[in-house]
């Protein structure tokens, strides 16, 4: 008889991402880097007989997880519990198809390894048009550097290796499907050339000038994060844009210090975890 | 100028492993299966004049370490300290090769990417003879699967999606140079048969079935350890033996509800971490 069963996935910020199309889901994806943050999604599942999606208590649609549970063939009711703004670049489509993924295999012993749930979720995730790198990056931790595209039997993974304090504010918010939507061979290009910088020089300093210089190549940087940005950098700190949202993230206390009142995480060097489930 | 620096590096239990030998040490290394554990080494990093490496405050000479440091072109004082066994199947020298790899990157600013420290510590430890898998498996953490051998730019891991407590003891030491020296052969295909077991059923009852039957057909198994790992079956736990060392590691309570007095850890599933530094 299948279980409760929980995961819990960090939130991720990207600082820069390219984009790759493929008829398979599980090739298609973007090279890119990004932050796991600490703040993240907690995904509990319930076998139940009728499929339901519930965050942050209430009711929702989100394709990337019916596509996992789907794939699973696995009935349950979905509850995620988050503190991270949504639809603002934090990748909680992602942190739901890839909790989901690990919690129903769990609670109906699917037998599925590691490498094969997050294939399903990032397929999930790409197929749904929501992300191309949040679930790999969120499944590994740390500062990931996608150096190829694709799902773990595909990708190629690397990290900045760092830690430290992360700070953020959202200003509005971003629909990732709209940008992926449009032509991105400018978006390509920009973002090639911030991976290539921190490839050359993999540390903190250099992911945040190239997740900045990105963001203007780009032409995704708006006017308000703009501001918030220099703001950050004249009170000596090092900020960027959350891709895909109206977001401003900031190293140590850079946002604090800038005078702004932001939220706070940490590095979160794990991948997505099952956690012990909750008492019932 | 050069900074202190600290890691943290997971404990590794290796439940089945093969040998693979080649001329290039970043491609030599081993299949295997094995669990990073909550327990591990810290390694902390001084610049000094002369390189010294202590161990729970003895002076120490392990050559793995020794290795890294001339490789990164970093003088230091490495004290590490560990609340895991000597000597006995923990991967200690391993951690203290990834953790010095990894402290000393950020103290000297070398600016190496996470793969490339890894990569440093695991031919370094191939090169010294004093393990194949250990130092991969500790970068990534969790319930590895390593599918392939070597180190990042070559292998290829996967994971037994699972997490819980992990109980042990050890009996005695083995030496892991002196089996490596030894004719293989029954060994890696003992380690193959394990191997296939976990990816056709990555779960730990599997994981933990096909390390018992490694350790039979692989010749490794003690008598020492033969009896423990009965007296935990007969009260209805999971135990093997850790490669290579005189100690028994069991699921959950699994030594404890057979009568032993063990030490116990969880499945640690960050890989190996820089930390804050210490003050001075």
């Amino acid at each position: 008889m299948p279980d409760v069963a929980q995961a819990f996935v960090p939130g991720h910020v990207t600082g820069f991402f390219t984009t790759h199309t493929d008829s398979d889901p599980t090739r298609a994806g973007s090279q890119g880097g990004g932050i796991a943050l600490s703040t993240g999604v907690t995904v509990t599942v319930h076998p139940a007989e009728e499929v339901e999606v519930v965050l942050d208590g209430k009711a929702v649609e989100i394709e990337a997880v019916e596509r996992v549970l789907r794939t699973l063939q696995t009935p349950v009711v979905v509850r995620a519990v988050t503190d991270l703004p949504l639809a603002s670049g934090f990748g909680v489509s992602g942190a739901m198809a890839l909790g989901t993924a690990l919690a129903c295999n769990a609670a109906f012993s699917r037998q599925l390894s590691r490498n094969e749930l997050v294939t399903v979720a990032h397929g999930a995730e790409v197929q749904a048009g929501t992300g191309l790198g949040d679930v790999v990056a969120q499944a590994r931790g740390g500062v990931t550097m996608r150096l190829e595209p694709g799902g773990p039997h595909h990708n190629l993974l690397d990290a900045v290796p760092a830690r430290g304090r992360v700070e953020y504010i959202t200003l509005g918010n971003l629909s990732t499907a709209d940008v992926l939507d449009e032509d991105t061979d400018v978006l390509d290009e920009a973002g090639e050339r911030a991976l290539s910088t921190v490839v050359e020089e993999p540390t903190m300093e250099s992911f945040m000038r190239a997740s900045r210089r990105f963001s203007r190549e780009s032409g995704l940087l708006t006017e308000g994060v703009r501001e918030v940005i220099t703001d950050v950098n004249e009170a000596g700190g090092q900020a960027a844009m959350a891709m895909l949202g109206e977001t401003v993230f900031a190293l140590d206390t850079g946002l604090s210090d800038a005078g702004y009142d932001p939220e706070a995480a940490r590095v979160h060097h794990a991948g997505a975890t099952l956690q012990a489930p909750p008492e019932v």
